[in-house]
Protein backbone atom coordinates (compact mmCIF):
# COMPACT_ATOMS: atom_id res chain seq x y z
CA UNK A 1 0.00 0.00 0.00
CA UNK A 2 1.58 3.56 -0.95
CA UNK A 3 1.61 6.47 1.04
CA UNK A 4 -0.05 9.09 -0.05
CA UNK A 5 1.79 11.84 -1.84
CA UNK A 6 -1.38 12.31 -4.42
CA UNK A 7 -4.82 12.73 -4.12
CA UNK A 8 -6.90 13.01 -7.16
CA UNK A 9 -10.64 14.03 -7.50
CA UNK A 10 -12.64 13.68 -9.93
CA UNK A 11 -15.62 15.55 -10.35
CA UNK A 12 -15.56 19.28 -9.14
CA UNK A 13 -18.67 20.49 -7.51
CA UNK A 14 -20.02 22.04 -4.35
CA UNK A 15 -18.63 18.47 -3.01
CA UNK A 16 -15.82 17.47 -4.62
CA UNK A 17 -14.10 20.79 -4.36
CA UNK A 18 -14.54 20.84 -0.97
CA UNK A 19 -12.63 17.36 -0.42
CA UNK A 20 -9.73 18.95 -2.24
CA UNK A 21 -9.95 22.56 -0.01
CA UNK A 22 -10.89 19.99 3.14
CA UNK A 23 -7.50 17.81 1.95
CA UNK A 24 -5.77 21.19 1.50
CA UNK A 25 -6.28 22.55 4.95
CA UNK A 26 -5.74 19.10 6.92
CA UNK A 27 -3.25 17.31 5.20
CA UNK A 28 0.46 18.92 4.46
CA UNK A 29 2.16 17.42 1.95
CA UNK A 30 -0.46 15.84 -0.25
CA UNK A 31 -0.83 17.20 -3.57
CA UNK A 32 -4.36 17.58 -4.65
CA UNK A 33 -5.69 17.29 -8.34
CA UNK A 34 -9.08 17.83 -9.95
CA UNK A 35 -10.63 17.10 -12.96
CA UNK A 36 -13.69 18.08 -14.75
CA UNK A 37 -15.51 16.85 -17.86
CA UNK A 38 -16.27 20.59 -18.16
CA UNK A 39 -13.78 22.91 -19.34
CA UNK A 40 -16.09 26.05 -17.90
CA UNK A 41 -15.52 24.19 -14.54
CA UNK A 42 -11.80 23.47 -15.02
CA UNK A 43 -11.30 27.10 -15.22
CA UNK A 44 -13.02 28.22 -12.56
CA UNK A 45 -11.66 25.45 -10.38
CA UNK A 46 -8.14 27.18 -11.36
CA UNK A 47 -9.26 30.32 -10.69
CA UNK A 48 -10.37 29.97 -7.76
CA UNK A 49 -7.48 27.88 -6.80
CA UNK A 50 -9.76 24.65 -5.45
CA UNK A 51 -6.81 22.23 -5.94
CA UNK A 52 -3.22 22.57 -6.74
CA UNK A 53 -3.26 20.69 -10.48
CA UNK A 54 -6.54 20.65 -12.09
CA UNK A 55 -5.96 18.70 -15.56
CA UNK A 56 -7.52 18.89 -18.73
CA UNK A 57 -7.17 15.10 -19.65
CA UNK A 58 -8.69 12.43 -17.33
CA UNK A 59 -6.04 9.97 -17.68
CA UNK A 60 -3.31 12.28 -16.48
CA UNK A 61 -5.18 13.27 -13.60
CA UNK A 62 -5.15 9.67 -12.25
CA UNK A 63 -1.51 8.83 -13.38
CA UNK A 64 0.18 8.97 -10.08
CA UNK A 65 -2.41 9.54 -7.69
CA UNK A 66 -2.34 6.84 -4.32
CA UNK A 67 -6.08 7.76 -4.06
CA UNK A 68 -8.94 8.62 -6.36
CA UNK A 69 -12.02 10.19 -5.32
CA UNK A 70 -15.43 10.42 -7.60
CA UNK A 71 -17.23 13.20 -6.82
CA UNK A 72 -19.83 13.25 -10.12
CA UNK A 73 -23.90 11.74 -10.00
CA UNK A 74 -23.50 7.81 -8.91
CA UNK A 75 -24.85 6.89 -12.57
CA UNK A 76 -21.64 8.26 -13.91
CA UNK A 77 -19.25 5.93 -11.75
CA UNK A 78 -19.42 2.57 -13.71
CA UNK A 79 -18.08 4.51 -17.07
CA UNK A 80 -15.60 6.69 -15.56
CA UNK A 81 -14.59 2.86 -13.64
CA UNK A 82 -14.09 1.96 -16.98
CA UNK A 83 -12.14 5.13 -18.15
CA UNK A 84 -9.40 5.04 -15.80
CA UNK A 85 -9.20 1.63 -15.28
CA UNK A 86 -6.04 1.40 -17.21
CA UNK A 87 -4.64 4.56 -15.94
CA UNK A 88 -4.18 3.89 -12.79
CA UNK A 89 -1.08 3.24 -10.78
CA UNK A 90 -0.84 -0.46 -8.99
CA UNK A 91 -2.02 -0.30 -5.35
CA UNK A 92 -4.29 3.01 -6.19
CA UNK A 93 -7.30 3.41 -3.72
CA UNK A 94 -10.13 4.48 -5.63
CA UNK A 95 -13.19 6.03 -3.38
CA UNK A 96 -16.31 8.59 -3.67
CA UNK A 97 -18.60 10.44 -2.06
CA UNK A 98 -21.89 8.86 -3.39
CA UNK A 99 -25.02 8.47 -1.49
CA UNK A 100 -25.69 4.94 -2.76
CA UNK A 101 -23.17 2.36 -2.21
CA UNK A 102 -24.47 -1.34 -3.55
CA UNK A 103 -23.92 -0.40 -7.41
CA UNK A 104 -20.64 1.51 -7.32
CA UNK A 105 -19.04 -1.70 -5.14
CA UNK A 106 -20.61 -3.90 -8.20
CA UNK A 107 -19.40 -1.64 -10.94
CA UNK A 108 -15.55 -1.60 -9.11
CA UNK A 109 -15.80 -5.00 -8.59
CA UNK A 110 -16.48 -5.43 -12.39
CA UNK A 111 -14.25 -2.94 -14.11
CA UNK A 112 -11.56 -2.11 -11.84
CA UNK A 113 -8.14 -4.81 -11.84
CA UNK A 114 -7.31 -6.54 -8.92
CA UNK A 115 -4.14 -4.55 -8.64
CA UNK A 116 -6.78 -1.39 -7.19
CA UNK A 117 -8.25 -1.36 -4.26
CA UNK A 118 -12.23 -0.07 -4.13
CA UNK A 119 -13.59 1.32 -0.67
CA UNK A 120 -17.22 3.12 -0.41
CA UNK A 121 -17.25 6.35 1.08
CA UNK A 122 -19.96 8.26 2.13
CA UNK A 123 -19.65 11.88 4.01
CA UNK A 124 -23.03 13.03 5.39
CA UNK A 125 -22.62 16.49 4.18
CA UNK A 126 -23.68 18.52 1.11
CA UNK A 127 -26.16 21.21 0.60
CA UNK A 128 -28.25 22.21 -1.56
CA UNK A 129 -26.62 24.84 -3.48
CA UNK A 130 -24.64 23.56 -6.59
CA UNK A 131 -20.92 24.69 -7.88
CA UNK A 132 -17.63 25.00 -6.77
CA UNK A 133 -18.39 28.34 -6.07
CA UNK A 134 -20.09 27.17 -2.82
CA UNK A 135 -17.05 25.55 -1.79
CA UNK A 136 -16.36 24.93 2.05
CA UNK A 137 -12.86 23.43 3.84
CA UNK A 138 -15.27 22.31 6.87
CA UNK A 139 -17.78 20.63 5.17
CA UNK A 140 -17.00 17.83 6.63
CA UNK A 141 -16.13 19.25 10.08
CA UNK A 142 -18.40 17.82 12.46
CA UNK A 143 -20.11 14.85 10.06
CA UNK A 144 -20.42 11.41 9.73
CA UNK A 145 -19.35 9.45 7.31
CA UNK A 146 -20.19 5.73 6.30
CA UNK A 147 -17.75 3.44 4.34
CA UNK A 148 -18.72 0.51 3.05
CA UNK A 149 -17.19 -2.61 2.21
CA UNK A 150 -18.04 -5.59 0.42
CA UNK A 151 -15.98 -9.57 0.99
CA UNK A 152 -13.79 -8.11 -1.24
CA UNK A 153 -12.57 -5.23 0.25
CA UNK A 154 -8.71 -4.51 1.30
CA UNK A 155 -9.46 -3.65 5.36
CA UNK A 156 -5.51 -1.66 4.95
CA UNK A 157 -7.49 0.42 2.02
CA UNK A 158 -10.26 0.63 4.15
CA UNK A 159 -8.24 1.87 6.87
CA UNK A 160 -6.14 4.25 4.68
CA UNK A 161 -9.42 5.82 3.50
CA UNK A 162 -11.12 5.93 7.00
CA UNK A 163 -8.04 8.29 8.54
CA UNK A 164 -8.48 10.31 5.64
CA UNK A 165 -12.01 10.87 6.64
CA UNK A 166 -11.44 11.52 10.45
CA UNK A 167 -8.53 14.01 9.65
CA UNK A 168 -11.18 15.75 7.36
CA UNK A 169 -13.29 15.83 10.59
CA UNK A 170 -15.24 13.26 10.16
CA UNK A 171 -16.78 10.51 12.67
CA UNK A 172 -16.81 7.27 10.29
CA UNK A 173 -18.94 4.32 10.55
CA UNK A 174 -18.30 0.98 8.22
CA UNK A 175 -21.23 -0.83 7.02
CA UNK A 176 -22.14 -3.27 3.90
CA UNK A 177 -23.33 -1.48 1.27
CA UNK A 178 -26.79 -3.05 1.37
CA UNK A 179 -27.08 -1.86 4.78
CA UNK A 180 -26.22 1.50 3.78
CA UNK A 181 -28.84 1.18 0.80
CA UNK A 182 -31.57 0.48 3.01
CA UNK A 183 -30.70 2.46 6.06
CA UNK A 184 -30.31 6.14 3.33
CA UNK A 185 -33.05 5.12 1.47
CA UNK A 186 -35.25 5.76 4.38
CA UNK A 187 -33.18 8.50 6.12
CA UNK A 188 -32.52 10.16 3.29
CA UNK A 189 -33.65 9.13 -0.71
CA UNK A 190 -37.28 8.84 1.07
CA UNK A 191 -37.64 11.82 2.51
CA UNK A 192 -36.10 13.97 -0.32
CA UNK A 193 -38.82 12.17 -2.16
CA UNK A 194 -41.34 13.37 -0.52
CA UNK A 195 -40.25 17.16 -0.23
CA UNK A 196 -40.38 16.83 -4.50
CA UNK A 197 -43.90 15.46 -3.77
CA UNK A 198 -45.02 18.24 -1.75
CA UNK A 199 -43.56 21.12 -3.83
CA UNK A 200 -45.25 19.04 -6.67
CA UNK A 201 -48.51 18.66 -4.94
CA UNK A 202 -48.71 22.04 -4.37
CA UNK A 203 -50.39 25.23 -6.50
CA UNK A 204 -47.89 27.39 -7.65
CA UNK A 205 -49.77 30.43 -6.47
CA UNK A 206 -51.11 28.98 -2.97
CA UNK A 207 -47.60 28.30 -2.22
CA UNK A 208 -46.84 31.86 -2.13
CA UNK A 209 -48.76 32.00 1.46
CA UNK A 210 -46.02 29.19 2.38
CA UNK A 211 -44.48 30.04 6.35
CA UNK A 212 -41.07 28.77 7.27
CA UNK A 213 -42.61 25.25 7.93
CA UNK A 214 -43.25 24.64 4.10
CA UNK A 215 -39.92 26.12 3.39
CA UNK A 216 -37.98 23.83 5.45
CA UNK A 217 -39.86 21.24 4.74
CA UNK A 218 -39.21 21.12 1.72
CA UNK A 219 -35.50 22.44 1.06
CA UNK A 220 -33.87 19.43 -0.17
CA UNK A 221 -36.53 19.65 -3.27
CA UNK A 222 -34.17 22.34 -4.30
CA UNK A 223 -31.06 19.76 -4.80
CA UNK A 224 -29.18 18.98 -8.12
CA UNK A 225 -31.91 17.13 -10.03
CA UNK A 226 -29.18 15.05 -11.85
CA UNK A 227 -27.74 14.00 -9.07
CA UNK A 228 -31.04 13.09 -6.98
CA UNK A 229 -32.52 10.91 -9.98
CA UNK A 230 -29.18 9.46 -10.49
CA UNK A 231 -29.76 8.38 -6.61
CA UNK A 232 -32.92 7.48 -6.63
CA UNK A 233 -32.57 5.31 -9.37
CA UNK A 234 -29.41 3.26 -8.46
CA UNK A 235 -31.40 2.83 -5.18
CA UNK A 236 -34.99 2.08 -6.82
CA UNK A 237 -36.07 -1.15 -4.55
CA UNK A 238 -35.28 0.67 -1.46
CA UNK A 239 -36.76 3.85 -2.65
CA UNK A 240 -40.02 1.88 -3.44
CA UNK A 241 -40.35 0.02 0.11
CA UNK A 242 -39.66 3.68 1.62
CA UNK A 243 -42.65 5.45 -0.60
CA UNK A 244 -45.13 2.51 0.69
CA UNK A 245 -44.28 3.03 4.09
CA UNK A 246 -44.80 6.76 4.25
CA UNK A 247 -47.52 6.43 2.00
CA UNK A 248 -48.90 4.08 4.98
CA UNK A 249 -48.49 6.51 7.15
CA UNK A 250 -50.08 9.28 5.24
CA UNK A 251 -53.01 7.05 5.55
CA UNK A 252 -53.37 6.38 9.13
CA UNK A 253 -53.17 9.97 9.75
CA UNK A 254 -55.84 10.75 6.70
CA UNK A 255 -58.24 7.86 8.55
CA UNK A 256 -57.95 9.23 11.73
CA UNK A 257 -58.34 13.02 11.00
CA UNK A 258 -61.49 11.53 8.57
CA UNK A 259 -63.08 9.48 11.57
CA UNK A 260 -62.54 12.69 14.03
CA UNK A 261 -61.06 10.03 15.79
CA UNK A 262 -59.08 12.73 18.47
CA UNK A 263 -57.26 10.41 20.52
CA UNK A 264 -55.58 8.44 17.05
CA UNK A 265 -54.63 12.18 16.03
CA UNK A 266 -52.82 13.03 18.45
CA UNK A 267 -50.88 9.83 19.43
CA UNK A 268 -49.71 9.47 15.52
CA UNK A 269 -48.71 13.25 16.25
CA UNK A 270 -46.73 12.65 20.04
CA UNK A 271 -45.44 9.53 18.95
CA UNK A 272 -43.93 11.64 15.58
CA UNK A 273 -43.14 14.86 18.22
CA UNK A 274 -41.17 12.05 21.03
CA UNK A 275 -39.03 10.11 18.38
CA UNK A 276 -37.51 13.33 16.87
CA UNK A 277 -37.33 14.67 20.45
CA UNK A 278 -34.57 11.27 21.01
CA UNK A 279 -33.09 12.34 17.56
CA UNK A 280 -32.48 15.89 18.22
CA UNK A 281 -30.86 15.05 21.91
CA UNK A 282 -28.99 12.01 20.57
CA UNK A 283 -27.27 14.36 17.57
CA UNK A 284 -26.54 17.18 20.00
CA UNK A 285 -25.07 14.67 22.36
CA UNK A 286 -23.30 13.77 19.64
CA UNK A 287 -22.21 17.43 18.92
CA UNK A 288 -23.53 16.05 15.06
CA UNK A 289 -25.97 19.66 15.29
CA UNK A 290 -23.83 22.78 15.16
CA UNK B 1 -66.82 51.37 17.21
CA UNK B 2 -64.46 51.54 20.50
CA UNK B 3 -61.04 52.98 20.27
CA UNK B 4 -58.72 50.34 21.83
CA UNK B 5 -57.71 51.13 25.44
CA UNK B 6 -57.56 47.62 26.39
CA UNK B 7 -56.39 44.14 24.73
CA UNK B 8 -56.63 40.70 26.46
CA UNK B 9 -55.22 37.75 25.24
CA UNK B 10 -56.33 34.64 26.35
CA UNK B 11 -53.62 32.09 26.14
CA UNK B 12 -50.62 32.68 26.61
CA UNK B 13 -48.75 30.41 25.26
CA UNK B 14 -45.45 31.16 22.82
CA UNK B 15 -47.69 32.93 20.21
CA UNK B 16 -50.14 34.71 22.97
CA UNK B 17 -47.08 36.17 24.64
CA UNK B 18 -45.89 37.37 21.47
CA UNK B 19 -48.95 39.39 20.94
CA UNK B 20 -49.12 40.85 24.43
CA UNK B 21 -45.35 41.83 24.07
CA UNK B 22 -45.46 42.88 20.56
CA UNK B 23 -48.55 45.13 21.43
CA UNK B 24 -46.62 46.29 24.68
CA UNK B 25 -43.95 47.33 22.00
CA UNK B 26 -45.71 48.72 19.37
CA UNK B 27 -48.86 49.95 20.83
CA UNK B 28 -48.62 53.04 23.40
CA UNK B 29 -51.48 53.51 25.51
CA UNK B 30 -52.70 50.37 25.17
CA UNK B 31 -53.19 48.16 28.16
CA UNK B 32 -52.70 44.33 27.75
CA UNK B 33 -54.33 42.31 29.74
CA UNK B 34 -53.68 38.20 29.67
CA UNK B 35 -55.23 34.95 30.49
CA UNK B 36 -54.68 31.37 30.87
CA UNK B 37 -56.49 28.50 32.40
CA UNK B 38 -53.38 27.17 33.71
CA UNK B 39 -52.39 28.80 37.24
CA UNK B 40 -48.79 27.94 36.65
CA UNK B 41 -48.53 29.48 32.84
CA UNK B 42 -50.50 32.61 34.72
CA UNK B 43 -47.99 32.87 37.69
CA UNK B 44 -44.81 32.51 34.93
CA UNK B 45 -46.61 35.52 32.93
CA UNK B 46 -46.46 37.38 35.76
CA UNK B 47 -43.35 36.88 36.55
CA UNK B 48 -41.74 37.54 33.18
CA UNK B 49 -44.46 40.58 32.83
CA UNK B 50 -45.60 39.19 29.78
CA UNK B 51 -48.68 41.56 29.91
CA UNK B 52 -49.59 44.45 32.27
CA UNK B 53 -52.34 42.39 33.99
CA UNK B 54 -52.72 38.84 34.36
CA UNK B 55 -56.05 37.67 35.55
CA UNK B 56 -57.07 34.67 37.62
CA UNK B 57 -60.78 34.98 36.06
CA UNK B 58 -61.55 34.75 32.50
CA UNK B 59 -64.69 36.88 33.06
CA UNK B 60 -62.66 39.41 34.68
CA UNK B 61 -59.86 39.63 31.99
CA UNK B 62 -62.58 40.56 29.25
CA UNK B 63 -64.86 42.66 30.91
CA UNK B 64 -63.34 45.86 29.98
CA UNK B 65 -61.71 44.51 26.98
CA UNK B 66 -62.40 47.04 23.47
CA UNK B 67 -60.68 43.45 21.97
CA UNK B 68 -60.27 39.96 22.85
CA UNK B 69 -57.55 37.51 20.49
CA UNK B 70 -58.12 33.56 21.75
CA UNK B 71 -54.56 32.25 21.57
CA UNK B 72 -55.71 28.87 22.29
CA UNK B 73 -55.65 25.35 20.62
CA UNK B 74 -58.40 25.92 17.56
CA UNK B 75 -60.52 23.12 19.29
CA UNK B 76 -61.47 25.19 22.15
CA UNK B 77 -62.77 28.59 20.75
CA UNK B 78 -66.22 27.27 20.94
CA UNK B 79 -66.08 26.80 24.51
CA UNK B 80 -64.34 30.05 25.30
CA UNK B 81 -66.55 31.79 23.23
CA UNK B 82 -69.78 30.62 25.30
CA UNK B 83 -67.81 31.17 28.47
CA UNK B 84 -66.58 34.90 27.58
CA UNK B 85 -70.01 35.81 25.71
CA UNK B 86 -71.96 37.23 28.45
CA UNK B 87 -68.91 39.09 29.94
CA UNK B 88 -67.80 40.72 26.53
CA UNK B 89 -68.66 44.85 26.63
CA UNK B 90 -70.91 45.80 23.28
CA UNK B 91 -69.27 46.42 20.49
CA UNK B 92 -65.80 44.74 21.71
CA UNK B 93 -64.01 43.37 18.72
CA UNK B 94 -62.76 39.30 18.91
CA UNK B 95 -60.30 37.63 17.22
CA UNK B 96 -57.99 34.68 17.28
CA UNK B 97 -54.17 33.04 15.71
CA UNK B 98 -55.70 30.13 14.94
CA UNK B 99 -54.16 28.21 11.92
CA UNK B 100 -58.18 27.47 10.87
CA UNK B 101 -60.80 29.66 10.09
CA UNK B 102 -64.16 28.01 8.78
CA UNK B 103 -64.82 26.65 11.89
CA UNK B 104 -64.13 29.65 14.00
CA UNK B 105 -66.25 31.67 11.67
CA UNK B 106 -69.18 29.29 12.08
CA UNK B 107 -68.76 29.19 16.16
CA UNK B 108 -68.30 32.63 16.67
CA UNK B 109 -71.57 33.31 15.09
CA UNK B 110 -73.34 30.42 16.53
CA UNK B 111 -72.52 31.55 20.20
CA UNK B 112 -71.16 35.51 20.25
CA UNK B 113 -74.24 38.07 20.44
CA UNK B 114 -74.63 40.74 17.64
CA UNK B 115 -73.19 43.17 19.94
CA UNK B 116 -69.82 41.65 19.08
CA UNK B 117 -67.27 41.79 16.02
CA UNK B 118 -66.07 38.92 15.16
CA UNK B 119 -62.62 38.67 12.27
CA UNK B 120 -60.57 36.07 11.87
CA UNK B 121 -56.84 36.61 11.97
CA UNK B 122 -54.08 33.95 11.51
CA UNK B 123 -50.34 35.66 11.37
CA UNK B 124 -47.97 33.10 9.91
CA UNK B 125 -45.94 33.03 12.58
CA UNK B 126 -44.78 30.62 15.08
CA UNK B 127 -42.18 28.31 16.40
CA UNK B 128 -41.78 24.65 16.89
CA UNK B 129 -40.77 25.47 20.22
CA UNK B 130 -43.59 26.30 22.91
CA UNK B 131 -44.02 28.35 25.80
CA UNK B 132 -44.45 31.70 27.05
CA UNK B 133 -40.45 31.77 27.77
CA UNK B 134 -39.77 31.66 23.91
CA UNK B 135 -42.23 34.53 23.26
CA UNK B 136 -40.39 37.41 21.40
CA UNK B 137 -41.91 40.76 20.67
CA UNK B 138 -40.66 40.90 17.32
CA UNK B 139 -42.35 37.45 16.55
CA UNK B 140 -44.50 39.68 13.55
CA UNK B 141 -41.70 41.91 12.05
CA UNK B 142 -42.20 41.19 8.37
CA UNK B 143 -44.43 37.97 8.08
CA UNK B 144 -48.20 37.61 6.61
CA UNK B 145 -51.08 37.91 8.21
CA UNK B 146 -54.09 36.58 6.89
CA UNK B 147 -57.69 37.89 8.01
CA UNK B 148 -61.04 36.16 7.13
CA UNK B 149 -64.27 37.92 6.42
CA UNK B 150 -67.35 36.48 5.98
CA UNK B 151 -70.65 37.94 4.59
CA UNK B 152 -71.55 38.87 8.00
CA UNK B 153 -67.93 40.31 9.21
CA UNK B 154 -68.27 44.44 10.04
CA UNK B 155 -66.13 46.11 7.77
CA UNK B 156 -65.12 48.68 10.50
CA UNK B 157 -63.97 45.50 12.89
CA UNK B 158 -62.06 44.33 10.01
CA UNK B 159 -60.34 47.52 9.78
CA UNK B 160 -59.42 47.74 13.14
CA UNK B 161 -58.22 44.32 13.48
CA UNK B 162 -56.50 44.90 10.22
CA UNK B 163 -54.30 48.00 11.67
CA UNK B 164 -53.54 46.04 14.71
CA UNK B 165 -51.69 43.64 12.92
CA UNK B 166 -50.01 46.16 10.93
CA UNK B 167 -48.46 47.84 13.51
CA UNK B 168 -46.72 44.61 14.81
CA UNK B 169 -44.85 44.27 11.71
CA UNK B 170 -47.54 41.93 9.30
CA UNK B 171 -48.63 42.54 5.57
CA UNK B 172 -52.03 41.70 5.96
CA UNK B 173 -54.28 40.00 3.16
CA UNK B 174 -58.41 39.35 3.50
CA UNK B 175 -59.89 36.29 2.03
CA UNK B 176 -63.25 34.06 2.97
CA UNK B 177 -62.73 31.29 5.71
CA UNK B 178 -63.06 28.69 2.90
CA UNK B 179 -60.38 29.70 0.98
CA UNK B 180 -58.23 30.17 3.75
CA UNK B 181 -58.88 26.50 4.58
CA UNK B 182 -57.79 25.05 1.61
CA UNK B 183 -54.33 27.09 1.09
CA UNK B 184 -53.49 26.71 4.28
CA UNK B 185 -54.58 23.00 4.31
CA UNK B 186 -51.90 22.73 1.60
CA UNK B 187 -49.23 24.83 2.42
CA UNK B 188 -49.10 24.63 6.03
CA UNK B 189 -51.08 21.13 7.63
CA UNK B 190 -50.60 18.79 4.83
CA UNK B 191 -46.43 19.64 4.84
CA UNK B 192 -46.64 18.92 8.78
CA UNK B 193 -48.71 15.90 8.18
CA UNK B 194 -45.80 14.64 5.45
CA UNK B 195 -43.46 15.67 7.87
CA UNK B 196 -45.40 13.39 10.68
CA UNK B 197 -45.57 10.34 8.58
CA UNK B 198 -42.15 10.93 7.08
CA UNK B 199 -40.94 10.62 11.41
CA UNK B 200 -43.54 7.97 11.94
CA UNK B 201 -42.51 5.45 9.03
CA UNK B 202 -38.45 5.56 10.45
CA UNK B 203 -36.61 3.46 12.44
CA UNK B 204 -35.59 5.01 15.70
CA UNK B 205 -32.12 2.81 14.91
CA UNK B 206 -31.73 3.82 11.56
CA UNK B 207 -32.75 8.12 11.97
CA UNK B 208 -29.41 7.99 14.43
CA UNK B 209 -27.46 8.15 10.59
CA UNK B 210 -29.98 10.98 9.53
CA UNK B 211 -28.55 13.97 8.09
CA UNK B 212 -29.22 18.02 7.75
CA UNK B 213 -31.43 16.89 5.50
CA UNK B 214 -33.67 14.60 7.89
CA UNK B 215 -33.64 16.98 10.36
CA UNK B 216 -34.88 19.78 8.42
CA UNK B 217 -37.42 18.26 6.31
CA UNK B 218 -39.09 16.87 9.46
CA UNK B 219 -38.49 19.86 12.01
CA UNK B 220 -42.22 21.02 12.57
CA UNK B 221 -43.23 17.38 13.45
CA UNK B 222 -41.56 18.58 16.65
CA UNK B 223 -44.69 21.44 16.99
CA UNK B 224 -47.39 21.02 19.94
CA UNK B 225 -49.35 17.63 19.26
CA UNK B 226 -52.60 19.25 20.74
CA UNK B 227 -52.29 22.23 19.14
CA UNK B 228 -51.90 20.47 15.54
CA UNK B 229 -54.48 17.61 16.67
CA UNK B 230 -56.81 20.71 16.29
CA UNK B 231 -55.36 21.98 13.44
CA UNK B 232 -55.89 18.79 11.32
CA UNK B 233 -59.21 17.52 12.99
CA UNK B 234 -61.10 21.17 12.18
CA UNK B 235 -59.73 21.15 8.50
CA UNK B 236 -60.36 17.62 8.06
CA UNK B 237 -61.98 17.45 4.66
CA UNK B 238 -59.16 19.63 3.51
CA UNK B 239 -56.58 17.55 4.75
CA UNK B 240 -57.86 14.35 3.22
CA UNK B 241 -57.96 15.80 0.05
CA UNK B 242 -54.21 17.46 0.01
CA UNK B 243 -53.07 14.28 1.77
CA UNK B 244 -54.39 12.45 -1.17
CA UNK B 245 -52.66 14.67 -3.68
CA UNK B 246 -49.62 14.06 -2.18
CA UNK B 247 -50.02 10.66 -2.27
CA UNK B 248 -51.14 10.73 -5.64
CA UNK B 249 -47.34 12.50 -6.43
CA UNK B 250 -45.30 9.89 -4.47
CA UNK B 251 -46.87 7.06 -6.80
CA UNK B 252 -45.98 8.66 -9.58
CA UNK B 253 -42.46 9.21 -8.76
CA UNK B 254 -42.20 5.57 -7.14
CA UNK B 255 -43.45 4.09 -10.40
CA UNK B 256 -40.87 6.62 -12.72
CA UNK B 257 -38.28 5.07 -9.92
CA UNK B 258 -38.86 1.78 -10.62
CA UNK B 259 -39.59 1.75 -14.23
CA UNK B 260 -36.04 3.46 -14.04
CA UNK B 261 -37.73 5.63 -16.49
CA UNK B 262 -34.73 8.54 -16.09
CA UNK B 263 -36.36 11.49 -17.75
CA UNK B 264 -39.57 11.07 -15.89
CA UNK B 265 -37.59 10.56 -12.69
CA UNK B 266 -35.62 13.43 -13.46
CA UNK B 267 -38.44 15.63 -14.41
CA UNK B 268 -40.06 15.44 -11.50
CA UNK B 269 -37.33 16.61 -9.60
CA UNK B 270 -36.42 19.58 -11.94
CA UNK B 271 -39.97 20.41 -11.92
CA UNK B 272 -40.48 20.49 -8.02
CA UNK B 273 -37.12 22.01 -8.07
CA UNK B 274 -38.05 25.09 -10.21
CA UNK B 275 -41.43 25.72 -8.50
CA UNK B 276 -39.49 26.05 -4.79
CA UNK B 277 -37.05 28.00 -6.87
CA UNK B 278 -39.89 30.55 -7.74
CA UNK B 279 -41.17 30.23 -4.74
CA UNK B 280 -38.26 31.51 -2.59
CA UNK B 281 -36.99 34.47 -5.70
CA UNK B 282 -41.12 35.33 -4.47
CA UNK B 283 -40.28 34.98 -0.99
CA UNK B 284 -36.73 37.44 -0.96
CA UNK B 285 -38.34 39.87 -3.72
CA UNK B 286 -41.16 40.45 -0.52
CA UNK B 287 -38.55 40.47 2.62
CA UNK B 288 -40.34 37.97 3.56
CA UNK B 289 -37.23 35.46 4.14
CA UNK B 290 -35.09 37.07 6.71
Amino acid sequence: MKQLHQITVIGLGLLGSSVTLAISRSLAGVKTVGYSHRAVTREKARHLGVAELVCDDIHESVREADMVILSTPVCTFEGIFREIAGALPDGCIVTDVGSVKGLPHRWAEKVLGPKVYYVGSHPIAGSEKRGLEFARDDLFVSTRCILTRSARTSSAALGRVRRLWQTLGCSVRVMTPAEHDRIFGRVSHVPHVTAVALVNASNAEEIKYAGKGFIDTTRVASGPANVWSDILLTNAENIGRGIDGVIKELTKIKRAVLNKDVKAVEKLLSDAGDKRAALIKYKMKNKELL
